[in-house]
């Protein structure tokens, strides 16, 4: 199954949203290329490609947690897409739930989100 | 006021994330320099850089659908935003509250929401 994106507009890339299906929380932006699309839709769990390593990448490979894809929509301009999932653990390599834990509030960044796990323990010392 | 964000990463952009701040719906994302970040936070209405027409854009130029700033999230990597608004009319120039009003179902994409507005009247012929 291959949908007509336009993977042109940035450079081989589409955004993705990842939101949470029950909650409506959004979790992370990724970025997918063709081959990463067509490994998410063969297997139900969703796959970024990573730009700063350059190479495909399962989201939760290290951490186990995966993020199982509930809906998929595309935009107007068939840029960019949202996927609702279900979250198989926090999504956040800092150890929150979601990457927007930091809210902009009188002109400083504040955590507003507990952190739920310790990255080194989960990624090693590297994380 | 200056977020430290990396716009480095895709070319001088920020990918940002529109959400509804009422109902949690994810209504469209675009992107920002550094000039529609400084624009969107002094004026409390959101500006991108429409990678299209390679200029700014103040949303609801034209059509009055206005996206009103109400909070500012940034994700753990500095180079996405998350917005939650109070959009003043519908998102999507197609006519749709969002522009992600088409879901992927059985290999095949449907419009699960309905149009609001006649596109031609609000943006003309061209739209």
């Amino acid at each position: 199954m291959e949908l007509e994106l336009n993977f042109e507009k940035a450079g081989g890339l589409v955004p993705v949203i990842i939101q949470d299906f029950e909650t409506g929380k959004v979790l992370m932006l990724g970025f997918m290329n063709r081959e990463a699309l067509k490994k998410t839709l063969e297997t139900g769990l969703v796959h970024f490609y990573s730009r700063t390593r350059k190479k495909l990448w399962l989201k939760g490979e290290t951490s186990g947690h995966h993020l199982v894809l509930k809906e998929v929509y595309v935009d107007c301009d068939k840029d960019t897409l949202l996927l609702k999932v279900e979250p198989k653990g926090p999504v956040c390599h800092e150890g929150y739930q979601s990457c927007f834990y930091r809210k902009l509030e009188n002109r400083e960044l504040k955590v507003v989100e507990e952190k739920i796990f310790n990255p080194e323990e989960v990624y090693g010392k590297k994380a």
